[in-house]
């Protein structure tokens, strides 16, 4: 394990993101896997006298360059006192008693942006193991003018990873997405071969770290039926997914597919399949939740930092009263720590 | 359980509707369910022999007049006599031996065609208790120039019935289809608002049929996140589907939605859903095979006769090999037979 801390960023302020993070932090600091939640200190202590969870140290932090020196010496009073309950890297800007839960503003979708910048900056700067995101409220980004759909994107942009993708990744099964936070209507126009071809080689590479051996990759269709021979939709299939799927095997990968949709995610062929490659968003994450909601984690592949996420939102209607389930933010942590740990 | 016997059709004599309509037919004959096999029966004959199945006895017909003749006979000697197994009632045309399993064909296609045919037109005259559908291949069909993508739109055609739709039900997740065989880039500009108000409407009438009360009915976005408030998509969740869900509440349907198409499916919402109004075809087709793959059946709302299917296609790899799993056919007779009694 690193001595490095991760990060974990409350998301947005309103939503069930900071009630996740201190239970997440604590639950990690029985692991022994050293975190610090990047956010607002006093909104965190607002949440955490709510809901009775401990109060954390906090590191106030006044600009950039001594934050660095302070989440630096947390890391190292981290790895060398580990009884030092985890801490709260506090950014300055909101205002915490200003915020009501359950209703996100630009305020607080701009402050959820500061805490992702910050964490993405100290990351890159070798300062932390890996980020893990809490969630945002894309609605409240949009309000605050902030021109990314998400996180994803985010992070492509300032890490500089054009090639890049989201996967979802439980244990009985793992979704990488070609299109993500698109319109349905604009998926067909957006896929191509060097798009789908990369999802699936990131997702190989990714998946293969995971579980130690070369996966066996299920590429899925895009229209009802792969299409049926040209039946319905425009020749995707044939046109950007098969050429796609020749590349990939070319180089080596196992591949099956395009697959009909409906049926890529029976019982006979998921315990064939490592990972599957998704044309849309719905297409993975519709079966993925259906057969393992809350213990999915949200990992971007071909960056060059580690960083995974809970696979919900902000899940408005129960924020900042106890009743979120912490699973998936748990096994983003616990993924993050395996996948940046040297001895992975 | 009504008399007229149920008209099972083989599908695609190249596929594994033949066994499947023998062995399911067997299965019927045992739970005293009146049934009779639509298709060629020296076809019938040669997959009976390879896979050592019984021989049932034949009708044959030469034209349309005395085919409704033996059919009724059939059925009133299946009403008196049931120790008599279920007729094959033989349509001309197709050259059995000239039939390879699992290659098909126009002629396999036009084959399959005019068995549905004449099981609509025997049903509509008031011969039969309804229909049970066998798996065509729906690129047969096109290979023959018939221009029906699928069983459901020659249905709703010849039974004049404009306000159809298809609906997959099994015991634990019932969809039914606001769009059904069309490319994934075409969904978004067939949506409208009477499209979505008649499936909602015809599903509340049918499902309630089955269990008894009004349904709870849950209808899904069309986009990510169901549009995240407009910012995916082109305002399909706002302009179409909210105002469906409005007229359908306005006439008491117990209605929630728009919600996110994957968050739909989790296991605290399966649980509140009688039946799920899905967009498109793998909106709906992806969740129910990954959840209940085998023992769901597809049935057409709307239509003026019963009819049922399997919910799976020709399975060519598997065909005439025994192998193919006949639960489907079953629960899709057993569904015919409920619908079809006049006591149930």
């Amino acid at each position: 394990m690193s001595w490095k801390p991760l990060l974990l960023t409350i998301g947005d302020p309103a939503g069930v993101g900071p009630e996740l993070s201190i239970r997440g932090a604590l639950w990690a600091h029985g692991q022994g896997i050293p975190v610090a939640i990047i956010g607002s200190a006093p909104l965190l202590q607002r949440v955490a006298r709510q809901l009775s969870l401990p109060t954390l140290p906090t590191i106030s932090i006044a600009d950039e360059s001594p934050a660095a020196v302070s989440l630096s010496a947390a890391g190292l009073s981290l790895g060398a006192a580990s009884a030092v309950l985890p801490p709260i890297i506090d950014l300055p800007g909101l205002d915490a008693n200003g915020v009501v839960p359950g209703s996100v503003s630009a305020a607080t979708g701009r402050a959820s942006l500061e805490y992702v910048e910050y964490a993405i900056r100290a990351t890159l700067r070798g300062l932390a193991a890996g980020i893990v995101t809490g969630p945002i409220h894309k609605a409240a980004w949009h309000a605050a003018g902030i021109p990314f759909p998400g996180h994803t994107e985010l992070l492509a942009e300032r890490c500089h990873a054009p090639r890049h993708c989201m996967m979802l990744a439980a244990e009985s099964i793992r979704c990488a997405l070609v299109t993500v936070h698109v319109g349905l209507a604009d998926v067909s126009r957006l896929l191509d071969i060097d798009g789908i071809y990369d999802t699936i080689r990131l997702a190989a590479a990714g998946v293969q770290q995971f579980i130690g051996r070369p996966p066996q990759i299920t590429v899925c269709g895009l229209n009802p039926h792969a299409g049926e021979g040209g039946l319905f939709g425009y020749g995707e299939e044939e046109r950007c997914i098969q050429p796609a799927i020749k590349r990939a095997r070319e180089e080596g990968l196992s591949v099956r597919g395009p697959v009909p949709p409906d049926t890529a995610f029976v019982p006979a062929l998921r315990s064939r399949t490592d990972v599957y490659i998704c044309m849309y968003h719905d297409q993975g994450l519709i079966p993925l939740k259906a057969l393992a909601f809350d213990d999915a984690v949200n990992i971007t592949l071909g960056l060059p930092i580690v960083r995974t996420s809970v696979d919900h939102g902000t899940a408005l209607d129960l924020a900042w009263k106890g009743l979120a389930s912490d699973r998936s933010f748990r096994a983003a942590i616990d993924l993050a720590a395996r996948l940046s740990s040297p001895h992975f």
